[in-house]
């Protein structure tokens, strides 16, 4: 069928909105009618090119979403036509079909196991998740990739436990699912730090005790004001080497640890005394905040709908998918948490 | 009373045999009678300088052994005089008493909540437990530092599980510890890397299914020929930037993790690039390999004992402690794994 999507053409410039043609589905392989997408840091390294040399343009993007399962390919056995679900980049049970190939106008178009910037999309089985009961198709596009990331660091990779003191550098869409996911586990203080006064006060809404301006002097002494002996536990969301770099400083001795889940650049190179780890820290990494679609989602589900906080505030005023540009233009500039892409918006 | 301590008295110069006084016992000091002491890299990066100025000397040093208990300071609970015990730098429970200051000829001997290059040593409760029944003390001075850092980064850093593939970068005394307690449970294949031949013949003897030399070429390729897609487990024994960044680079994407615990100088610089933690990659500090004494140390004692690997080989042949400054030489050059100091060896 034919369909509307956002093509990366060039790196370095805007998306195209162009027309295309889904192919056949293969085994394993799910046509979804997309009701709405999220847009993350991972979008706009690709569009800028800042993970390297891009070999597959012109390619579909977007990796987080919502949609209706229109056909199945033969061999899926997880999802039917009808069903509701989440589209997410962090793989789940059933079949990994591979990317897909569109036609635009006789070129072809790459795509990876899931794509969510268009109307339609060829899914890998395995990229597919039940939508939790009672969760709204638009704030559930969080479950893509925000949540898992940002609940996911604290849950599963950091075992955040009540009393821990936590600080999240960054409080984007990311960061602010952390701060949300340690304040309902009972973390405290929890601070969050961020250059844009708006984040700061997002933080504020979804839990943070205390936020802290870099602008207003060095962060390290700052956070130790609050935590005279170093914080339990950091999480860096922002990418940057130099954050990271403060995030392990300031977690205690014996047993502080730093998960990265920011996106850091290709080409970046951190440099830190490795004497840090002979005092027991730990810098962590992370493939979508270790979690398991399967097993973590609906749980995810439950706490984004029954918490205190105003998850909806995490999600940008809805875009349509031919203002894709400036949904992205937005999130570069701070003046948004997390876009949120409207496929039936024109 | 009067007894004989190897003293660090300058930097960069052999340690000074001195007949010091011992003082009286705060509450919560326990004079013991050393019976063995071991020795590692912490004591020929402080006897070098390697960690920044020492503003302690004259000072005593050693921080791994065992010994019986001669008498107890008030409040002391945990043991009294005759039991026999492991000294360790690693707190346990009891009282921290704080460091004894012993009187050399009038002038003033500092040292820590615990020494052990010395016959009789003023030790803070806490760095003391129960010798595990059944135990040599000579064996048994492992469990002072070398068991816990190595089998604990095992055990409890890595959580190890049978299968797992794991690789250590530096197969001294720490190391063949980590490498053992990988064997014992069940971990295949277990790679040593060690420049020295007598360390890779140990490290096979302990249970390592591969080992490497460094000169044979790419350490990463030759690891990458035994595991493809990454080692699970990494211990980095050596201290050495290059080697971390060597361990984090080969453990596999989604979960590989490289533990330090190697002592790095403090002035060291280990540059990475990030991005390895978005693969999901992680770096982890540990202090004394998590080990909690009272938890873990009996334990270790009946892993040792009970280990059809030939642990006393972990141990050199026993110096007198008129010989400190040989066995020290000896580890440094890598011609003995742990030396071993025998106090009534004359
Ligand atoms: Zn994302
Ligand atoms: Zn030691």
């Amino acid at each position: 069928m034919k369909t509307e999507a956002a093509l990366l053409v060039k790196t370095g410039e805007p998306l195209v909105i162009a027309t295309i043609e889904t192919p056949p589905l293969k085994p394993g392989q799910v046509l979804v009618e997309v009701a709405y997408s999220g847009a993350c840091g991972t979008q706009l390294m690709e569009v800028a090119g800042d993970k390297g040399e891009d070999k597959w343009v012109p390619h579909c993007l977007g990796h987080e979403g919502t949609g209706t399962v229109i056909e199945i390919g033969s061999a899926v056995t997880k999802v039917k036509p009808g069903d509701q679900v989440v589209l997410s980049w962090i793989k789940g049970s059933g079949i990994e079909a591979g990317g897909a190939v569109y036609d635009w106008d006789g070129k072809p178009v790459n795509a990876g196991g899931v794509t969510t910037f268009q109307r339609h999309a060829v899914v890998s089985e395995n990229r597919l998740t039940h939508l939790p009961d009672g969760l709204p198709m638009d704030v559930a596009v969080l479950l893509g990739c925000a949540a898992p990331t940002g609940m996911g660091s604290v849950y599963n990779v950091l075992n955040v436990k009540a009393g821990d003191s936590v600080v999240v550098f960054g409080t984007g869409g990311i960061g602010l699912n952390a701060v949300m996911a340690a304040a309902i586990a009972g973390a405290s203080p929890v601070i969050g730090v961020d250059l844009k006064a708006a984040r700061r006060d997002l933080a504020r809404a979804f839990g943070a005790t205390h936020v802290i301006d870099p602008n207003e002097g060095d962060v390290a002494q700052q956070i130790k004001a609050i935590t005279p002996h170093g914080v339990d536990l950091a999480v860096e969301a922002t990418g940057s080497p130099d954050v990271m770099k403060t995030a392990i400083g300031v977690t205690r001795m014996q047993g502080g640890k730093a998960v990265v889940i920011g996106n850091a650049r290709h080409d970046a190179a951190l440099t830190i005394n490795p004497s840090v780890f002979n005092q027991g820290k730990s810098l962590l990494g992370t493939w979508g905040g270790d979690s398991v679609p399967d097993r973590d989602y609906a749980r995810y589900g439950r706490l984004i709908s029954g918490t205190r906080y105003p998850v909806r505030d995490l999600l940008s005023a809805p875009y349509s998918l031919e203002q894709v540009n400036e949904a992205l233009d937005d999130l570069r500039a701070g003046r948004i948490g997390r876009p949120l892409i409207d496929m039936r918006k024109r």
